[in-house]
């Protein structure tokens, strides 16, 4: 997506810490202390704007939702999107998802959500995809045991090459759902993404995978 | 498919004996001795009318393929086939593939493909998939350890499930391909459906899974 830069989103960011929390890494292993309610943490790596964690906030109240977008001028729309849904049980951090055992102790989060990652097709670039080994071995670290990921995409080989990723990591498959919307499940919340993509016929791909308990 | 009794079929099955194997329960333990060479074997349950064991038999003469197909007035399409492509590398065995174990020792086959199977889309006839865990069990123990199965499909629900259930069995995943013909893999030898399905522009779905090493 092409980003337009926003010279007022830094204020706008800090106006609004009771969303943005200001100094995210100071709260690893507190997270539970900084929402109102001691419930399941669900993480989203890479929020965009927001749609995705502030529909499903409302939708489910008794989870906590934590949501990293590095993009400062994309972040902001998250923080309007939340602050429309007047929800409590959400933060947003402007970080890197790089390095999330910085960011969260050991077994600190009960699910992921990977919404419409990039995809980085190009071969050289695997390493950076958001289900290469190296990211599942951090969030296999921050997860419960047994703990899930959920992922969307409109990307085919992508999501082919994530099962094939998640399978040699040995994490067992839940769920694959080729045709997401066919299934219309109301209770599905879409991403920016998904809604444009789904507009232009373009099935969605959706699976739920969990980490076996460590040996 | 609707079939054609064909009351020839009976005669034709006998005479084509040094294709279609005409006691297969014998055999169980000794399918090296029935080829000329000794070499891996590789079976195909739903064989149909041949083309697919055919074409394969023709491009791997180091391999020996096995087709099970229980239907006669279908059978005789697939000897026709393996008769046309005047390969010795072949044998199809009229039966049905319930039970597995009484045709082949533990461990005597390296690979299973199953091609566009009866997908049984109602849950009540969830147990007749040969992706169910009941026929894994079965495929596993004839298998040689980490041996693999290679399935393709038009059906995408039935896809959907072979992946999860491979997965809750505790195989794992080599390949996913949601649009095998994308690949344009001239090695790609097509089943008769195949052909069909995919000039009407319908994905093929194949993936590739082995089992693990039995603990």
């Amino acid at each position: 997506m092409r980003i337009r830069n926003k010279p007022w989103a830094d204020d706008f960011i800090k106006e609004n810490e009771h969303i943005v929390e200001q100094s995210p890494y100071s709260q690893k292993g507190k997270w539970k202390h900084v929402f109102q309610e001691d419930q399941p943490i669900h993480l989203e790596i890479g929020t965009g704007k927001g749609q995705f964690i502030a529909g499903m906030a409302k939708q489910h109240p008794d989870i906590n939702f934590i949501g990293i977008e590095r993009v400062k001028s994309v972040i902001v729309g998250a923080i309007k999107k939340v602050k429309n849904e007047d929800v409590r049980n959400v933060r947003l951090l402007n970080v890197n998802a790089k390095n999330l055992s910085d960011l969260f102790a050991d077994h600190e989060v009960d699910r992921i959500y990977l919404n419409f990652s990039d995809p980085w097709p190009k071969k050289r670039h695997t390493k950076r995809r958001l289900t290469y080994h190296t990211f599942l071995e951090q969030y296999q670290k921050i997860l419960k045991p047994n703990g899930d990921i959920v992922l969307k995409t409109d990307n085919r080989h992508f999501f082919e090459y994530s099962l094939v990723s998640f399978s040699k990591f040995g994490m067992m498959l839940d769920e694959v759902t080729l045709d997401l919307h066919e299934l219309n499940d109301p209770k599905n919340v879409m991403t920016e993404y998904e809604e444009k993509f789904s507009e232009k016929g373009n099935p969605i791909y959706r699976c739920q995978a969990h980490f076996p308990e460590k040996q």
